[in-house]
């Protein structure tokens, strides 16, 4: 077991079938689970400052390495004193390795057998991204919680496609543990480019590894099964869902990895999701989510409510007082009416887009409370049944 | 004198040659001036919420009736309760005309002694602008001032152009309070629109006229002594500056306008100004500004500082863990350093456009308030001597 996972622990209670309350404690603090954790790909969850995530509860966020690595760059980031101090935001954070970028975003892309090379998507420069070097990335970037390389394929692909990329992917697993566990005991590489005082010892922070498999639940347990004789864990991840399946076979999938994998670690899901998935997730013992969905659609004026997702650009909302959801309250919701917000997108005023994602936001984080008061009440299956059906009626 | 009159009010004290400090009392609360305006021509100070305004000292603000006229509608907003209930500023509020901005953007403009036609920038429509029309749209708004329309033309005009277009403003400024009495009087039309209970009673405001007569000392007099004549007024505005005259041209029309202008109404200098602008506009006892500049040239990265504009995009920003200012107070220093703000640039991050903006306004409000300490103090003339060669330097 990597010393770094004493500053990891996780308690659970409140159990209400798969579903559960967690406490995930992290070098920066506690979360409480389930959680959706709000994405900051470059390092700032678009639009919103550090105290409007925070004051719209939440409490740990999502990084990408892949963004980061290409800019500021890595060593960059550690000069500046690692990624909390970079960007202000003082609670546990987590780094994706960037794997999906690198087979989504990046050019020229080989994949084989030692890693992928890729062009930039910014600037067409050649990269390398192998295992260790990922690690090294992400240990100086610095994250609380960092995601090992795994090698994706399209959400549907056949069975040997699935297995081979699954079974890589536990190769890979290796040789990031192994360097993981290197940088831990020798230190970072020293930096080239004299930023000032280095230093080579890594903040304490914990591995991920991440279930594959498609959606081949012969692969998914196969996948947790090396996974598990591999070692112990902070917590799992599961990988390489919401890319494009049936809602079905997204269930099922967790259903087996909820089987198969150990209670006493979280086990995050990776790039989910909407509002009913989050729930559906919570459902089938799931305690951690990201997903650039709440940023993303409100952007676009997307904004989730109980009753579903509402357009505030609709000219229906022309003289619309009413806030985006009444009773939320989150900043947006307190201040601002559907007339005005429909204004500020109309006349392409970007306090529009700020505020809708904040609400948004703060909406997922509020689902995820709601979800943790309703398993500490008893009344989760309830709750849950009753907030899928006004969301989906 | 206008019935309205009664809620507005100017009291000054600490004089230090013209400069003086001021406290401009309205419907919606006190200005202390020397003030910025921060311009919401949208109903929305670029990219920041109304708190963040607050809190970065905005005491009033300026938005425009032309772009409020085509969208959403003066009606529209009359509809939603006015301007201070549609933007949600309860604090003083001030709309221009539009003048400048149908004589800068609208299309096929037509100037006649009934007013200008022109066509919409936003759809191409056609409309109408004639003073008694726009004092009917500042009117439904319902801002606390509202300006008069007046003529616009280039900033460096012959004098014969100069001359005619000042005395056509007189000539609107009468029709326009005219027309502004007569709605206090009768009330303002039902709206067609069916929006709810409609208020005919406006609120309480006032009209400010607008010295024009370009870079001419006699016009300019000329121009003063005409509204002057015409009876009382709760402030006088200076409009035509700033538009590409030399320094000295603008600092000399402002000491030709301090000596005419009564010294117990507040005198608003429009679309000025820089840090700088702002100093010595006070000095020629100027107490009310407005400018797009901070938020405009925070969208592109450019940061007011004692020492001059700074670029935050500037690649030596990438290892500077310094504030854009030091022992500046506002939310963006308080939190975050130049390294970052650069990478929310170079990564096209709103967040870094919004917090630029942020400090900005902030900054040029601190410069007003420091301006008030300064005359409070009796050092404003040291004190201003002072800032101006640091700034310069």
């Amino acid at each position: 077991m990597p010393s770094t996972h004493t500053e990891f622990s996780f308690r659970t209670a409140h159990d209400c079938g798969s579903a559960r309350v967690g406490w995930f404690t992290t070098p920066h603090g506690e979360v409480e689970t389930p959680a959706f954790m709000p994405v900051a790909t470059h390092g700032v969850v678009r639009g919103l400052s550090m105290e409007e995530v925070r004051a719209a509860g939440g409490q740990m966020l999502l990084a990408n390495a892949y963004h980061l690595y290409l800019r500021p760059g890595d060593m960059m980031i550690r000069a500046l004193g690692g990624l909390h101090a970079f960007t202000r935001w003082n609670g546990p954070m987590l780094t994706d390795s960037g794997g999906f970028q690198v087979f989504s975003l990046a050019k020229l892309r080989t994949v084989t057998e030692e890693g992928v090379t890729f062009r930039s998507h910014l600037d067409g420069s050649m990269h390398e991204y192998t295992p260790e070097h990922v690690m090294r990335i992400e240990r100086n970037i610095g994250a609380d919680v960092i995601m090992q390389l795994d090698e994706l394929i399209a959400g549907q692909a056949e069975f040997a496609d699935s297995c081979a990329a699954m079974e890589r992917s536990l190769r890979w697993l290796d040789r990031c543990r192994v360097e993981f566990d290197r940088i831990g005991r020798e230190g970072r590489a020293p930096t080239a480019d004299h930023l000032g005082a280095d230093d080579l010892a890594p903040p304490p922070q914990t591995l991920f590894p991440i279930v594959q498999g498609g959606i081949h639940a012969e692969l998914r347990r196969a996948s947790a099964r090396g996974i598990l004789e591999r070692g112990d864990w902070a917590g799992v991840a599961i990988g390489g869902l919401s890319v494009g399946e049936a809602k079905p076979d997204l269930h099922a999938m967790l259903e087996v990895c909820d089987a198969e994998l150990p209670r006493r670690v979280p086990r995050y899901l990776m790039g989910v999701g909407f509002p009913d998935d989050l729930i559906e997730g919570v459902r089938r013992g799931i305690d951690l989510f990201d997903c650039v969905a709440p940023t993303r659609m409100g952007r676009d004026g997307t904004v989730f409510t109980p009753d579903g997702k509402v357009q505030v650009r609709k000219s229906s909302h022309r003289t619309d007082r009413r806030p985006l959801v009444e009773g939320c309250d989150c900043a947006c919701c307190a201040q601002y009416d559907r007339a005005y917000l429909r204004h500020l997108f109309a006349s392409d005023e970007m306090l529009g887009l700020r505020l809708v994602a904040l609400h948004n936001v703060a909406f997922l984080n509020g689902i995820m409370r709601d979800a943790r008061r309703a398993l500490v009440a008893g009344e989760f299956a309830t709750w849950s049944a009753d907030w899928l059906a006004r969301y989906r009626g």
